[in-house]
């Protein structure tokens, strides 16, 4: 048996996970991120935690595969861009190659999230899938055929950055009306917001204690039980936004299963089954012949160890 | 050398070219689709006139490519639904397949399109290409790394069927807002007819000889160069829809270059110049570290030629 690591790099913490070739999460533990040291001191913590672990569960490792926040150059293994993490031009595969001396691969974060989910996860009976995540921002990731699809240059797959409606909501990138701007977790907060600043009645101000600062991603959903109109147009209204950017997606690549991320999808059935409804109606020549399904993605935060680790598997039997 | 005949099935002509397998066109013809006739008489046409053309031409045929209008399982060569000929559920591979007894495949007469451009036309020295074809509707093409991408059951790639402006123009398909309602030909004419309902003194008006039902996708264009401003206005307003669809496909494809065919094109640089501006300031993250470039595609009707014909030769070669 063959084992390998996957490293999921976030602003906050490094994660680590030791992974069989068959897919089995055999050990992982995560530590600080330290991210305002320099990348040296990053890239060495990040291959000794995977070091640590291999040697504590007593096997060797093969390869290391990595995601990370930003623009990567993946077949540089290069951090080209990463306002998560403040790098620019970053060697980190090049980096820890060095200190561990096994092959690493590097990809976007969301990438190796959408390759674990496609492996282990939600879409694991199913060749091709596109993941979505809805947090602060709204990461994508495309799995066509078992394989990552990154773009040239990987500088692809920025499912978050198309717009949806001209001229609409600004979004961080700079442009206006981006998908992103209307379906991240920061989108639906900001919509409850606005809807509450208008409806002074609404149920909405007191499940945040009378202050919209404490609106967070499940309130309009609360407010939605409780049975307060406000609420409802919001979650409603958010749930289209989410259909016509999916439907879109669907679309463009026919994947066999849209899989959503990210912490609004812990609303389950409430969210995922009127959505699917509504993108059902915009697929386009019906659901029929090629039916797209809406799942919710089911690692969680393990998604990315794994995606990293089959990264890491794929680029190893590529060579 | 290995000769492949490369077939367009049209709802007017059915165009059959022969082609080596270095790319270069031998011999080419056409004859009347009578598409009114049933899908026996018109796969007995395609394949004689194949037949013939390589006969004349002195060569051996070694596999048949087709593009065909419509929804195609190119798995099994069937065309699942074709509103341009009408037909459901033709097994149009292997009629061909039994007349002639050479491999036959089909795909989607976009995609054919997208694969002849990749190969022979303005995409030949790119491995990653979109093709956007302007026309009644909006055909799309997406080529990656020299093969088709076409999605799961071969449904994908409908670039035209995904929404740029929620509740927008109501389009074809049943939705509103797709990217089709804004930029086709037909949405162009539609644009301009508007304009002109509204504006009375507009130069338009004699551009079209003072009847409406005579304006076409050059009239707006036409407008725009005598200086008028109704004119500039729709002619920016169009440019601005297509950027929108554009730059969204590049950040999802992140391909070297979107190629544009259709009989809008021919302004040339008239519209491609503000076009690339505009996609440019729209590319997430930027033009320098992947730029996408915007072609004007060069091979005209031949394109789906070629490409069925490449599509053979891959066929051949995988198996």
């Amino acid at each position: 048996m063959k084992y390998y690591a996957g490293i999921d790099l976030g602003g906050t913490f490094i994660k680590c996970g030791i992974v069989d070739e068959k897919g089995n999460l055999i050990a992982k533990d995560k530590i600080p991120t330290g991210k305002e040291r320099g990348y040296t001191e990053i890239a060495r913590d990040m291959a000794h935690l995977a070091k640590r672990l291999a040697e504590n569960a007593h096997v060797e490792l093969t390869a290391v595969g990595i995601g990370s926040p930003g623009t990567i150059d993946s077949a540089n293994g290069v951090i080209v861009y990463s306002n998560n993490i403040a790098w620019k031009n970053v060697p980190l595969g090049e980096s820890i190659q060095k200190i561990l001396r096994l092959p690493v691969s590097v990809t976007n974060d969301a990438n190796a999230a959408a390759l674990g989910e496609s492996w282990r996860g939600a879409g694991k009976d199913y060749k091709n899938i596109v993941l979505i995540t809805l947090g602060t921002g709204v990461g994508g990731g495309i799995v066509l055929n078992g394989r990552l699809y990154e773009g040239n240059r990987s500088a692809g797959a920025e499912l978050g950055h198309t717009v949806i409606k001209i001229k609409g909501e600004k979004c961080t990138c700079g442009r206006r009306g981006c998908f992103e701007a209307y379906s991240s977790a920061t989108a639906l907060i900001r919509q409850t917001q606005r809807a509450m600043a208008r409806e002074s009645e609404s149920a909405l101000w007191r499940l945040c204690g009378g202050k919209s600062e404490n609106v967070d991603g499940k309130t309009a959903f609360d407010g939605m039980r409780s049975g307060d109109k406000t609420a409802i147009k919001v979650v409603n209204d958010y749930i289209r936004y989410l259909a016509e950017g999916i439907a879109n997606f669907a679309n463009i690549f026919r994947p066999e299963a849209v899989l959503l991320g990210g912490g609004i999808c812990a609303e389950g059935e409430t969210l995922l089954v009127p959505l699917e409804k509504q993108v059902d109606k915009m697929l386009f020549g019906g659901t029929h012949y090629a039916p797209v399904k809406i799942l919710r993605a089911s690692l969680g935060n393990d998604a990315g160890l794994y995606g990293a680790a089959l990264l890491a598997i794929q680029t190893v039997n590529s060579q």
